[in-house]
């Protein structure tokens, strides 16, 4: 029989709670994790709580050989006096069906994959770590697995959602980044992925990640595909500069991620009397106004760092230091109060968090 | 011991294989399979030919979530006097690397690859199809394994042999297609992945290749990222085209695959005297060909369908009937040039083939 209703299989085999101090990202998963199979004609059954294990897939899955994936990257935390927030994870679970949209993958219905992730943070609460700055870094996914090499839509897909208690993004507190410009590689395109949250977008900034980092660089600013001016993205983060005043991010053009965090910082800056110019930006404009000295504050923004500020952008053979490498006023609030209503130490005027229990 | 020894284990379990006149693309499977694993510090390490199984993999394994995969596509022939024969393997073990080098993956020993896929052919060479139009698709990948959720290269991978019996492309016989000029969607752009064979190319090209499905078309024609005026491909193919006796091609402007079927077909017709025109080729000047009624011509170039014409060509509201929709003459001896080679039914001139023995 077909049911929606989730089972839940306990773990026997309870692992060992890594270190909070020793946390760092994505490398420890929690006792369970959550799996739903879709077949065509059926669509999204049996949803069911089992203990964290391999997966199994036939070797011509193809998922494995043609990326037909999507994922989502939110955050819960454990207050101060113990409950759990999630950060508008419904944006989370909207976005998820975008980007299946465009990659021809089935929706799933959000409010009851919502329903299904409260039950799993309930059942590994303990592992949502409460040292400053860490969290449990939530990733729900979808692979297509059908057993077939034709280039087409799959007809079976399982949707998961694993659970990783994750660091401080900052060791030593939020700590503004050199970034390099790629001038080479592309990212994304108009009437490509870009704005979908999907496997190909990541492995493909690989080589100019790799190419940054040799240079001394953690990060890549990556232009728009077209003319190769305009900036889009940075690392996997969208990208805000505060230019003699005014703040102003890339608009979301066709190519960039609709980031969460990007639309939090938006709309809490304009309950701060603060509005965004969302607009194409050059990096020719970006350098003019450095000259002018009048770039006062670059900031990336994402769920892994919420934000993280860029000290120094290097464009070729022109060097930009940003705010003489210290983290910028506009950025430290942003954080602050992000990280505040994220964690309930402060209040969400918003309704942004939602509880777990 | 680290060793790259190929070792055997036999299949006990012996699997009915399909009725070669049921024979679609994809769906059906030898007995065997070939893996190799690959761990930073120690290489490419035991390969060896396995019974063929499901593989497991962590939750968080970095191919299901980032895509770090590439891929390759050929084929093995049995004659008529039961040898095996590949076509050019060579050049797909080097694109392999190719593939790998763009999306940061460790590149194998394409002699040594080689060596162990002529090994498995061997194993299941009962599994090569003979009836006419026949073949065994063999498709090499490689997996990023590694469990772990940070956006960065893997420190594990997986390389896999599987193959699969596959039926002739044209059920009755070659066959002109219809085509859907994709003018919103974007295969790939300069500074991409397209000229790589990775699994995000695939998947992205869905929602158009859904899209012309429902126009009736069966294959999308894509244009370049950036202007949206020139011929890339079509569907996973290349494309040649007839103008007033002229071939042309699109020239590999950075965004298209390095076809081995097309490097066959143009060093084929410059042995017939035809020289290939490989350049930009804009919808605009096709159309105007097509008007004046000089487009003679058109199809594409791959491994599964080897030469694919092209019988009708939808632009918008332009629809261009090519040949009457009859497989043109150039089309049709390509076809039976390059598959009476890779089926050692004709001479070999170019030492193409390669004899597994």
């Amino acid at each position: 029989m077909i049911t929606m209703k989730l089972t839940i299989t306990k773990s026997s085999n309870f692992k060992t709670k890594p270190d909070p101090s020793s946390l760092s990202f994505g490398k420890h998963f929690t006792n369970h994790m959550l799996m739903m199979n879709y077949t065509e004609g059926e669509g999204w059954t049996s949803p069911q709580i089992v203990p964290y294990q391999p997966i199994t897939l036939d070797p011509s899955a193809m998922s494995l050989h043609y990326s037909q994936s999507v994922f989502e990257g939110l955050k819960a935390y454990r207050t101060e006096d113990d409950r759990i927030l999630l950060f508008r994870p419904e944006k989370n679970f909207e976005r998820l069906n975008r980007s299946s949209d465009r990659l021809s993958i089935p929706a799933v219905n959000e409010e009851l994959v919502l329903s299904y992730l409260k039950e799993l943070l309930l059942l590994d609460k303990e592992w949502i770590p409460t040292t400053e700055g860490t969290s449990l870094y939530i990733r729900p996914f979808i692979i297509a697995t059908e057993p077939n090499l034709s280039v087409a839509p799959s007809t079976t897909y399982t949707f998961m959602i694993i659970l990783s208690p994750v660091g401080s993004y900052y060791a030593e507190g939020i700590n503004p980044v050199s970034i390099n410009v790629e001038e080479k590689f592309t990212r994304a395109v108009l009437g490509g992925t870009g704005t979908a949250k999907t496997a190909g977008n990541y492995s493909a900034a690989y080589k100019a990640q790799v190419g940054a980092s040799g240079l001394g660089y953690s990060q890549v600013l990556w232009l728009d595909g077209i003319e190769k001016k305009y900036i889009e993205e940075v690392g996997s983060m969208n990208v805000f500069f505060k230019i003699n005043g005014e703040v102003v991010t890339p608009a979301l053009s066709g190519s960039i991620l609709e980031g969460i965090t990007r639309m939090s910082t938006i709309e809490l800056l304009a309950e701060w009397g603060i509005t965004v110019s969302e607009r194409r930006l050059s990096m020719e404009e970006l350098y003019q106004a450095y000259e002018k000295g009048e770039l006062e504050e670059a900031f990336g923004t994402g769920t892994a760092a919420v934000i993280s500020p860029i000290g120094e952008l290097n464009w070729g053979d022109k060097k930009m230091v940003i705010n003489n490498r210290q983290t910028g006023d506009l950025a430290k609030k942003l954080y602050d109060t992000l990280t505040g209503i994220q964690t309930g130490k402060i209040h969400d005027p918003f309704n942004w968090t939602v509880e777990v229990n």
